[in-house]
């Protein structure tokens, strides 16, 4: 951390004076600087060419810091994910923060700190940003947007119009972890394992997987907020086709089940930050999932279910136990907060 | 405004499930529409190609509702000046909500009915989003981010470092309007004439300025948080030349000069919205501003100054009565959430 003749952040960092570049140059620009960033002007200029993917995304997780990570690493892996599942390599990332005043700079720091290591291991830049500080009061410490382009891979052709009838829907990870080790501090519940939040930057598996399987890859979601089954609600109402998912295959880690059960909260309703979930053609899938269980973060890959249209717009759960049930799109606010 | 069946955002509004959705769907894809926006993907596709910019910036501004905007407008407008000071013509932009629970429909819509005009006189499409909804008294009623994407005038050559000595500076309109017109309101203050704020997009200037001069354009700015002087202060900083400014050729309103007079603040440090500065060679410098004078928010444009090497990394005014100062950045947070 550098030497700064203040701890903690106060309104006038926010002013654009002083202080406000004090904050900026011995603190973030130092910190993140690469060529573009230097230049410090009001947006960063680079060449492009091609299909660009473009998102967005604002943080406002509470607590800041969570088992598994903290704001900044989320705000960068929740827009490189986005870019991904456009079937984008992410390139270039923007970094706004909405600072509390009061918010310490051992804190903001710490944050920093993340934002760079998880920027340069997902090999995105942080290329042009923004501060503003608000009163005690008007905010939650810190909220952070990231914005961020991408280059589509050649081969990919994302969309949700590819999703067809016979895709078979393959899930990266256990799902529910991340929402469950949000909500494990917020109840203070403990666990023999700790529960820690599965946030991670998934470019470089999708990467290798348009490499080998482009256009047989049909759709690409990470199941964010509103869980899996929320994910899978837009996705039979936007294509008008059903969904059958098993719920014998859907990887949960035991102590992520257990949690759930606890709490009275279903898994599938609850948020994840380092899973997808791929819609390919049934020929590819068994090799995709194989191929995806060799790549990081996809170990614990598995179909979950495929698409139908047996019951249009509607997603069925075949339980452990035989029975089936219409799995709706969340209802309410189960989790605020959660990214 | 949408038959909606709640009148009031509500945490559940940012959960990702039914009530996003409804938000989402029957709100602001609805009014927003456009093909990449309903895509309703994690992010946008386009083809671009060339030298891009691209931008971001989160709005806090307090009072959302102002003399002469609302928030909603000051974002669009915000995004796309950083743009355009790029050099760039603006094209994409993102939108991110950061809701306060409480937040009411109306005032919602109403913001957004702001954001879709102001985007559409502006010549950007708003391609992808984000809503987050956080607690009552953790955040304050809106916060708006926007990013933006847009392509570099093919003439334009804007950086710091092609600053030099002799280069006239220009200011495009009165100064300090912005800042007043919201101190005002904080205040309670009342005035004959009533002090509105001058955001606007800049854009469509820009480019007719790049088209006639291109590269003899070597800086542009838009002075808004710190105003004109912590502007000029970042660029001698930055090229280590000095500059000097006379205050009789500053363009500001006589109630705006009447106001700060009151207020104890000096025009040159108050936030501007609708207003730029430019860098250009001495040789179009007249010519230069007889163009800005005819066209949109160019009327009271006026050289204002000029680089000199004669005191690095200082800027000194002229005053009205002929003596001379050092006009440094601004210190401490004179007005908080101007932006």
């Amino acid at each position: 951390m550098p030497q700064l003749d203040f701890d903690i952040i106060t309104l006038g960092h926010g002013s654009g004076g002083i202080l406000t570049n004090k904050l900026l140059e011995t603190g973030v620009f130092e910190l993140l600087k690469n060529p573009l960033l230097d230049e410090h002007h009001d947006g960063a200029i680079f060449e492009l060419s091609g299909r660009l993917a473009f998102s967005t995304d604002s943080f406002v997780i509470s607590p800041v810091f969570f088992p598994g990570g903290n704001i900044g690493e989320l705000a960068v892996n929740g827009t490189v994910n986005d870019l991904a599942m456009c079937g984008a390599v992410p390139k270039y990332l923007s970094l706004s923060f909405i600072l509390e005043e009061g918010l310490t700079m051992k804190e903001f720091w710490e944050i920093l700190v993340s934002i760079k290591f998880t920027a340069e291991h997902a090999g995105v830049q942080i290329v042009t940003g923004d501060t503003k500080v608000v009163e005690r009061g008007k905010g939650d410490r810190i909220f952070i947007n990231t914005s961020g382009i991408g280059q589509v891979h050649e081969k990919a052709q994302i969309s949700t119009k590819r999703v067809q009838t016979g895709d078979k829907i393959i899930v990266s990870g256990h799902i529910a972890t991340h929402g469950i080790a949000i909500m494990s501090v917020r109840e203070g519940l403990e666990f023999e394992t700790e529960i820690v939040s599965d946030t991670a930057h998934l470019n470089h598996t999708i990467k290798a997987l348009l490499d080998e399987y482009g256009a047989e890859i049909h759709l690409l979601k990470d199941p964010t907020r509103g869980g899996v089954a929320s994910v899978l609600n837009e996705i039979v109402r936007d294509t008008r086709l059903g969904i059958n998912i098993s719920q014998k295959s859907i990887p949960v880690l035991e102590e992520v089940y257990g949690a759930c059960e606890l709490l009275g909260l279903d898994p599938l309703y609850v948020a994840n930050e380092g899973v997808f979930i791929a819609f390919v053609s049934a020929e590819i899938a068994d090799d995709f999932v194989k191929k995806l269980q060799k790549l990081e973060h996809g170990q614990h890959a598995a179909v979950i279910g495929e698409v139908t249209t047996e019951h249009p717009k509607q997603v069925i759960l075949q339980s452990q136990i035989g029975g089936r049930r219409v799995v709706n799109m969340l209802v309410g606010e189960q989790l605020p907060r959660i990214c």
